[in-house]
C-alpha cells in the first residue's frame, strides 16, 4: 500500500491562499479533472489548488520539469485522464511531488505556475475519463442488510453475502459530472395487488450514496491483478451518485439484475483524489470475527493493516420549495466509507480473477454506503424503510423517494489528527419531470 | 422496417468468381469487418465478397465515387466502424448500392476495384467496433423456461418474462473476434451441500448460441428510440458466443444478476452482416395467442409484420481427440433466430425507454437461442439438462460442460425462396486450461 511522503505534511501551505484556509482542495489534496473555460471548446486536464486549478495543457508547455515528470504532464493535460491512468503509480506520483513543490509557499516556480491558474468559478467539467466499463458492487453489508429486510424479514442477507464481493456491470454511456440534469425515467412497473403491469413515469426514484474508484493501469485478458498489487492499478476515487428506480427495479430485476433502474443517469464528482492523497486516511479492515474468513485471494496482511479507507460521507436535500424561500440544503444523513465491508482492493483481485481485463479509466462504484445506523443509510429506500415512513423536511415537505425539482448534493471528506483535511467537492445533480 | 431493392437480387452474380458459388458472402450479403493483412500493423475497414476482401482504405484512394458514397467510404474505411455506424441508413445504403455495382458481372469498375481485394486467408480481424456498452438479452423464452425448470421446476418462467424484454449489462472489455483463446476462469464455487465455497478452475464452462446486434445511429439521453425508429438504429448482426462459467453463475448471481460467470470472455464473428442485407429474411413477429400483448410501446404493425428474423443456426464442437485424428467438427445442435420472442426493435425500444442513451457500436446480445426442441438447445446447459446427462459424440467422448481444447464453433445462415443464400461465416474459439 502507498505510505505517507512529503507530500502529505499537515504543514505546507500553499502561495496560492485560498488552498490554505477551509478549502477540500489543500495542497496536499491536489486532485486531477478534465475542465475547460466556459465557452472554449477545449477540455484538458487540471489539478485544484483551493478555488483555482492549474491548466495542465498551459503548465506542460512552459517545459519546466525534468524529462520524467514531463512525460506524465502531457499525458495528464490531455482531454481524459486515461493515458495518464494508464502510466502507473511512479508517474503519478512523480507528478504529485512536482506540484506539491511548484506550489509550496516560497516556491521558485510561483511566477510561472502563477500565470497556469484559473478560477473554478469560470469553467466547466466533462467526464475525467472515457470509462470502458462501469461495474458497480455491493460492498455495505448494511445496506444490503437493510435492502434485504424489506424483501426477506427473516434471512435479509443472502449466504454469498460474506464470501463474494457482490457486483454487476453497469451502463458506462449515461455517466455524467456533477450538473448532471435528467428526466425522471419511465418504464414498466407493477403494482403487488396488480394483474398486469403498466407503464409511465417512475414513482419511486432514489438516490445511492457511493464513492467511485477509478482504475489506473489495466492487466490483460487472462491475468488477473493479486491483492497486493492494487497500488499500480487503483488511480483514484471520486463521489457517485448511482440514481435508482426503485419500482422499475423490482419488476424488471429477475433473474439477471438491475437493468433500466439504474441506467438513466450516473452521476459523479469532477474530481479525482487520489490513492496516493488518500494514503493518510487508510484504516484497518475489520470485520466481525465472528464472520468467515474470506478466500485466501481475498486475504493478506496489508490489505488487513491499511485496506479501508476512512471518509466521511454526506448527503444533502434541496426541493423546490426551499430553493424558492433560499433555504439551504438539508442534510438527509451522514455516513463513512470505513464501514464498507470489502476493501477496494478486494474489490479490484475479485474482478479480475476469472482473467477479466481492466482497462484504464474503469470505473467501480463501491454499492451504497450506509452506515450501522438507521440514520447513516445511503438512500431514500433505507431511510423511509421501503417507502413506508415519510420522511418530514424542517420546512414541512414530506419525502418518501425524490420529487421533480429535487436537487440531491454528495459531500467527502477525509481527517486524521496530525494530517490535513482534504475534501472531494460535491456531486450535484437534479431530476426534471418526466418527458410526456 | 427496411425494404427490398436491387441489391438483394438473387440473380446478380459478381466478377469475383468465388462469390458466386457456395459462399458465405455472395454479392447479395457485402458485409463489414475491421481486417489487416497478417504481418501489418494497421487495420481498416473491409467489406467480404466470395473468399475475398475489399479493402475499403485502398478504395477510398480510388476517389471513384460520387461524394455521399465517398464520405460513408472513407468513415467505413477507418480502423473500426464507429463512425461509419454513426452516419445512419441513408449513408450505409448508398455505399452497399455502389459496392454492388461495383462487383457486378461486367461493371466498369472492375480493374480498379480489384487492385482492392485481399484473399481472407492472408488477413487477421479485430473487433469491428469499439463497443462503448454491451447488453445481453434473454430472448428466447424456450432457453429461458429450460434454464428455469433447473432451479424451479414447477415455476420455470418468472412473471415478468412476457411482459419485459430482460436483460443486463455485460462486460465490454472481454470482447474479441473469432479466433480468441481463453484460459479456463477460477473464481468461487460453492457445492450444494459444501459448508464453504471453495476457490479453482470452473467445472461446468459452457457456450451460449447468441446472434449480436451492433447499434447504428446513437440517441441522446433522455430520448428514447421509438419502436418503429430502429432502422437508423440497428446496423448489422454477428454471430455471437457468449460463454458462461455456470458454477461460478450459481454461487454469484443473487441479487445482482451474472457477473465474473460471465467477464472472461465473449467471442463475436468477424463479419457484420448489415440489417439491409437481412431485410428478405424478415418474417412475422409471433407468439401464442394465449400470451399477453405487450405494452403499446413493445407493438407496432411493423414489428408484427416483419420483426423477426429467419436465421439458422448451428453449432459445432471439435475436441483435442477429434482433432487428434482428424475428425471433423461434430454438430451439437441447430436452432434458429425467428425463435426469439422479442424481436431487435422491441430490444432496442425497450432499451432505450427510460432515456438510456445508446452509441454506435454498442453491441446488443440476443440471448441464447434455444429452439422448441430439446436437440434445438443452445447450451450444454440444457443439452445435458444441467450436466445431469451426459452428451456421447460420435467418437465415443462424453460431456457435460466444455473440456480444456475443446472449439467450439458457430455457424449461421439465411435462406428463403427466390433470395440467395447468405451467411455469417462463423464465430471459433477455444477453451485452454486454466492458469495455475
Amino acid at each position: 500500500m502507498t505510505r505517507i511522503n512529503q507530500t502529505h505534511d499537515a504543514s505546507l501551505t500553499s502561495w496560492v491562499e485560498s488552498a490554505n484556509g477551509h478549502s477540500d482542495f489543500p495542497i496536499q489534496n491536489l486532485p486531477f479533472a478534465s475542465f475547460r473555460r466556459k465557452g472554449q471548446s477545449e477540455f484538458r486536464g487540471g489539478v485544484a489548488i483551493g478555488d483555482a486549478i492549474v491548466d495542465l495543457a498551459a503548465l506542460a508547455q512552459l517545459s519546466i520539469a525534468e524529462a520524467p515528470v514531463q512525460q506524465a504532464l502531457e499525458q495528464a493535460a490531455k482531454p481524459q485522464l486515461n493515458d495518464f491512468m494508464a502510466m502507473g503509480f511512479s508517474a503519478w506520483s512523480g507528478l504529485r511531488l512536482a506540484l506539491s513543490q511548484w506550489l509550496r509557499e516560497g516556491a521558485a516556480q510561483q511566477a510561472q505556475l502563477a500565470t497556469c491558474l484559473v478560477s473554478q468559478a469560470d469553467v466547466e467539467y466533462q467526464m475525467p475519463a472515457q470509462v470502458g466499463d462501469y461495474t458497480d458492487f455491493y460492498t455495505s453489508i448494511h445496506h444490503a442488510t437493510a435492502v434485504g429486510k424489506l424483501f426477506r424479514p427473516d434471512n435479509p442477507l443472502l449466504p454469498n453475502y460474506k464470501w463474494v464481493p457482490i457486483g454487476y456491470h453497469g451502463r458506462a454511456s449515461s455517466l455524467d459530472v456533477s450538473g448532471q440534469e435528467f428526466h425522471r425515467p419511465c418504464g414498466q412497473t407493477k403494482a403487488p395487488d396488480a394483474a398486469e403491469p403498466s407503464f409511465g413515469p417512475c414513482k419511486r426514484l432514489d438516490y445511492e450514496l457511493e464513492m467511485g474508484i477509478f482504475v489506473g493501469k489495466g492487466n490483460d485478458l487472462g491475468s488477473p491483478i493479486a491483492l497486493d498489487d492494487s497500488d499500480e492499478h487503483l488511480f483514484g476515487m471520486c463521489l457517485f451518485n448511482d440514481w435508482s428506480a426503485r419500482d422499475i427495479q423490482a419488476w424488471e430485476y429477475q433473474p439477471l439484475g438491475p437493468f433500466l433502474s439504474k441506467s438513466f443517469a450516473s452521476t459523479i464528482s469532477p474530481w479525482i483524489v487520489t490513492m496516493e492523497a488518500l494514503a493518510p486516511y487508510r484504516v484497518a479492515y475489520q470485520r466481525p470475527e465472528s464472520d468467515p474468513t474470506p478466500l485466501p485471494y481475498l486475504c493478506s496482511a496489508d490489505n488487513d493493516e491499511f485496506g479501508s479507507m476512512d471518509i466521511e460521507l454526506e448527503c444533502f436535500l434541496q426541493t423546490d420549495a426551499m430553493r424558492e424561500t433560499e433555504q439551504a440544503p438539508q442534510r438527509l444523513s451522514r455516513s463513512n466509507f470505513r464501514h464498507s465491508y470489502w476493501t477496494m482492493a478486494q474489490m479490484l483481485a475479485h474482478h479480475s480473477v476469472n482473467g477479466c481485463n481492466m482497462r484504464p479509466g474503469d470505473l467501480l462504484g463501491s454499492g451504497t454506503q450506509s452506515g450501522p445506523e438507521r440514520e447513516e443509510a445511503g438512500s431514500l429506500l433505507e431511510l423511509s424503510q421501503g417507502g413506508k415512513v415519510p420522511l418530514t423536511l424542517a420546512n414541512g415537505e414530506q419525502r418518501t423517494f425524490l420529487a421533480d425539482g429535487d436537487t440531491v448534493i454528495f459531500k467527502g471528506h477525509c481527517q486524521r489528527a496530525g494530517y490535513a483535511r482534504i475534501g472531494f467537492g460535491e456531486v450535484v445533480s437534479t431530476v426534471l419531470p418526466a418527458k410526456s
